[in-house]
């Protein structure tokens, strides 16, 4: 994160990127081939993230797919993934969904994705690191690899069961089977369901919820400490990092406007900035460094 | 744990406390502030599950709030946490909140907490350490710290994944957005809603239930087991931890009685007594030394 | 794994084992005695999980009991397990539901659980390491052992909380109460709930469905990196293993097969055989050496 101000436009070729209202929208853009997932478009898709992520005027990200399907996963009507065309497979090579997700779980602002039609593969687990999925009534997802004689890509074993648990996870993910937007809903994996002209206008109403209501440093903080810390061994460290949060906000200007504006019944004007403004004491992953 | 015995009564000035047939009432006790948490009541709310926890005589604490609310949180009307007033905030400064979910973290008896009204920031941090949360149904709660510009506490983040999963955890920790009794269940926050004047009923008769039909070191042994052998990588570790306890109940008074009433269909009637017959080979935390 | 083909027919007395159509079926057979669990019965369930995992014709393992129930736990007419006259309990002493359960836990075959019945105590927590758990209308379900005077098997305080997360774990292990397929169903425990004379049924359809469309070794690697790779700190490590697994598909039979069917849109026949095709660079756990 040594980078700390957009870059310039970057001509992407199969996504969109847009800001508008402190809200970056990052859309995959091949409707024709119903968004399939390409090498190219998991860097492209890498990049915006990261983009929206240094950019101090992002507050939030919106992931779409253009068209009547959010992705339908790896293109397979190109072959999949070539992967001795990168590199010959070394060890370094990084398979591509796990390069948007795990993008998506360094970032400092909330992503919202929002699925219609197929999210299936990659189309599914990219979308695994985001904050909220919202789906529409038609959509479906699948984590299909074992009926393709595939693997599971994307660390998507590592997010899914901490969203649906383990039992939910074996059976999506050892059966491969297509499931429905009822079910995603009922199983705590997608946050809500709409109807599909419904849809987009509802992750906006959550996007722009969260611009005007939460304060940026409180919401990257959070995020961060959510996954850091719920994997350690007891609550001790976690009240440890909570005392040095805590002890901090007398000297923290959005903590004196929450407090501020709560007492005047008034909305709050959080000045503080992401990245900019994040304590230098929070956990760090290997996913900090990209 | 090196106190063994009781502590003479306290002089609480911000809760009460009653022990009755067994089970030990804890009430945060401000209800012109709507039990605004503050640290002296921090500290009593400590001190007294410690005093339940090593009172032989109690086997279940009940943790409510007296008055319309059982807690709004921080007491914002007193300026919040003075922090500088403890100690300047130096390494070791504790914020209130993890005070008390720590302490029934490591208590060896089951916590029931009573939420109606507002369960909000503070006041519902510290019941998530509790074995059963039980609401009214006019219980409204939120983790509202992103809304205020400031962060999670009570090591919340730590506990509220494994009760809801991380998908509803970002939602609500995240967002800072109130939610209701019927969402509250749905997703297991809560054990089950009553109607008001139903609430505290329940929560005695479930704690009269757990009095007369569990054995008191069975229960210390299952709450430790939980939360300190789920985290480790394979059930490999937990096994060996069972073998030894599953041999050692040949020469356990409970479990002969146990089966013996079983067999002979009548209540059973426990003679361990918590803490004193606890295995002494379990593992431990950092916070069983508190 | 040492070895790799199966062993001839052994003689067992307290279960049942046979083989048809690619799933093996291993049957509790003491239906007088409710399907009460000995330490006979554990080695001999063991034994046959570990038959399954290592017969090459085997693809999937349906665990279900003879009788109106599936296990009403450990047979307390003669007197429970009796570990002195297994070694004086030594410190390598192993209780029989851990057995089970981590057998199951280490196999590279999915596993099907046919709960009807009672499913309590050990006849419970043997089953919390299958991958699919389905009940009859009829069946009743609990974590007896605080009732007992004892204390929780089988690893099972390992296995609930990733099922059905802690709070509900920590209802059903300390109140030990008995609860109902309903429950069961809505909290994740169960897969399906199924009227008495269709569960049976239920079962191999579910499993038929596995054989058909799934590729063997897909679903061994999948099952194992759930359960390993789900509790690392970070997305990072799990990446790095996908991408190996991805990286090595394009010389992978079932890949190819995987592709072709799916785009010739016919069954796949998968000629991957397990545990023979395994790659040999999956990550393992102890039980991986039973």
């Amino acid at each position: 994160m040594t980078e700390t101000r957009p870059t310039p436009p970057a001509d992407y070729t199969q996504i969109a990127y847009a800001v508008a209202d402190r809200i970056a929208t990052i859309t995959l853009d091949r409707p024709r081939a119903r968004n399939g997932y390409t090498i190219t478009m998991a860097d492209e898709l890498a990049d915006a993230v990261g983009r929206a992520d240094r950019d101090p005027e992002v507050r939030v990200v919106v992931l779409t797919g253009r068209g009547r399907d959010f992705c339908v996963g790896a293109d397979l009507s190109e072959g999949g993934f070539d992967v001795d065309a990168e590199t010959g497979a070394d060890e370094t090579w990084q398979e591509p969904a796990g390069r948007v997700s795990r993008r998506i779980f360094a970032a400092d602002k909330p992503v919202i994705a929002v699925l219609q039609g197929a999210a299936v593969g990659a189309g599914l687990t990219i979308t695994l690191a985001a904050d909220y999925r919202l789906a529409s009534t038609d959509a479906r997802f699948g984590f299909v690899f074992t009926r393709r004689g595939i693997y599971p890509e994307g660390a998507s074993v590592w997010f899914l069961p901490r969203l649906v648990g383990m039992g939910r996870a074996l059976d999506w993910m050892i059966s491969g089977r297509v499931f429905d937007a009822a079910e995603a809903r009922r199983t705590g994996l997608v946050h809500s369901v709409h109807e599909p002209a419904d849809l987009l206008p509802a992750a906006y109403a959550l996007a722009t919820e969260l611009v005007t209501t939460t304060a940026p440093v409180s919401v990257a903080v959070t995020r961060r400490m959510l996954y850091r810390m719920s994997g350690v061994d007891s609550p001790g460290p976690v009240h440890r990092l909570d005392s040095r949060l805590i002890a901090s906000v007398a000297h923290n200007p959005d903590a004196v406007e929450g407090v501020l504006s709560f007492l005047q019944k008034r909305p709050p004007e959080f000045g503080g900035v992401v990245p900019d403004d994040l304590p230098d004491f929070l956990p760090r992953h290997e996913e900090d460094d990209t």
